[in-house]
């Protein structure tokens, strides 16, 4: 991405929106092929995700919530491994080049990437006669060597989540018009639209994260499929009490009413909420280090030995679990 | 991208595919949500490119061959920046996941992440139901402050180009069916295909770069859009003679038939060559070590004080140019 020398279209397009978001010195103000991320001692964080039109967002949703979606899976992967944004590069697949998008996009993205820290370092536009696809790799810094992995949960571990469980998946199922919109109110459906669209990133908890977690990761495919991947890492199984999912209002009105099973609400994805496990004697300063941050975590289960978590109901039964979480292929 | 855990399809994908090319342990064998890049003291530099099907490579292009233009356009700026490869990222957003395609895609980037030691560090596997699309953030060192930029060109410098330009651009031409095909005999149509769908990239040259430009970008959108960008970061002009570009025979056989001008050598793009600027009293060493790594250099120019480089002709007068280079929009 490079904004300078005679205009073409590209650049143009690159110099009016998104120059004003490369505020660090080494993104060169999107002037050169590439940019230059400065270590200072730290580890270096990578992720990388994708979204793609009609697939992780939808072709009537406002441009504004796709960058910050775009923008927000990335950042909650960082949170998750206890990493402090450091900057992102962006790959921009357009159809056209229509200014009022374009516009609300970068106005959107260049508000989020301050509000985090993740100023753009560059990145690459181009056409495409498909969907609209969008993918950011971030960076973020952690301590030499204090990554938050997925293999470190021990027998013994608390369960713990961030936020609330399901309502992106509800949310989704309101803009498509399935059970979700015959029960829920008017204000619950904008709040669960809402989730759907615009993950809220817990940065603010990776630090504490970083300080209390044994193993973390963010759960993006489904709160079931994600515990699963973090026991195998971990080598370890897990018993959750299904009824101690923290969820919102709207999602629990929801379950209360039958409309929608548990078995939903834990394989829905798009949650970008933090799983990890932290042992019991830390689970209270953890706590208050979330509290200090305005970030509610929520106890829902021990980690065990064994593989295979399972979730269990009220009465002590297992749930069945038609599938985990959601895949691509 | 993440390979352990239960398999659902996308899972075992990566796994199966992908994991061979995670050799670097800040990867994780891909098996988290992040990686690790180690910064051992250099600056670490960041370059992103996407390619598109339709748009960068065409649907019937050979698998291997998508992965190594992936790769390689990447690599091309790394090397423009005088860094050495250090590790990338991959989205592959694709329409299935075809068992055959994704095994010759795969053991390609295998070979080639190999070969010029940037291994997988992460990345994501994206259903689409529009083209394929390949975007890589590729990550490269060089000593603390020592990237080489755009904007250091000064009057006086020799322009340097490596390599040959336009094959590339003939290559697409052939393989639509354009004015190349009529003309060029079956030899030479191979090895212009060949460098539109293979770029080479110049990997071997990025220390040589380092030690002798004073500005260099890679050729890939075309050689005169590419130069003006140039001279523009560094606030200066050029006078190139257009019979000095390096021409493959298979161009040479081209512009001396008629069949193209030289207009569409230098605006057509995909070259994926080094250009840069170089002192005069520097050129010798340059070459020297250009020489040690078999890549060839030719000086086609000088750098003059001015805005706006010119392409004149072996009589002296300005080659007229209708288009610089190529623009997504």
């Amino acid at each position: 991405m490079a904004s300078e020398g005679p205009a073409s279209g590209e650049d143009s397009l690159i110099a009016r929106y998104f120059k004003p978001l490369a505020t660090d010195p080494g993104a060169f103000g999107l002037g050169d092929d590439a940019a230059i991320l400065k270590a200072l001692g730290d580890d270096i964080v990578v992720t990388t995700d994708a979204i793609v039109e009609g697939v992780h967002f939808l072709s009537g949703d406002p441009p504004d919530t796709v960058a910050r979606k775009a923008l927000g899976v990335n950042l909650s992967d960082l949170a998750a491994k206890g990493a402090a944004p450091a900057g992102c590069v962006l790959t921009l697949a357009l159809r056209t080049a229509d200014e009022a998008w374009l516009s609300a996009f970068a106005q959107a993205l260049s508000e989020d990437t301050a509000k985090f820290g993740c100023p753009l370092l560059g990145g690459d536009t181009v056409s495409t006669p498909g969907p609209l696809m969008i993918s950011i790799t971030a960076f973020g810094r952690v301590p030499l060597g204090k990554m938050v992995r997925r293999n470190g949960a021990k027998p013994g571990d608390l369960v713990v989540v961030t936020g609330s469980i399901g309502d992106a998946a509800l949310g989704l199922d309101v803009l498509k018009q399935g059970a979700a919109t015959r029960a829920a109110d008017t204000a619950a459906k904008a709040t669960l639209i809402g989730r759907y669209r615009v993950p809220q990133p817990r940065t603010a908890l990776a630090s504490a994260v970083r300080d209390y977690a044994h193993a973390a990761m963010d759960v993006s495919d489904g709160l079931a499929g994600d515990l699963a991947k973090l026991c195998s890492a971990s080598g370890v199984s897990a018993t959750i009490h299904a009824a101690r999912i923290p969820l919102s209002p709207a999602a629990a009105a929801l379950v209360a009413s039958g409309t929608v099973g548990i078995e939903a609400i834990v394989a829905g994805g798009d949650d970008y909420e933090i799983l990890c496990a932290i042992a019991p004697g830390r689970f209270d300063a953890f706590e208050q280090a979330a509290r200090k941050v305005r970030v509610a975590v929520t106890v829902i289960g021990e980690i065990i030995a064994g593989s295979s978590p399972r979730f269990i109901n009220g009465q002590g039964d297992e749930i069945i679990l038609p599938r985990l979480s959601y895949s691509h292929f």
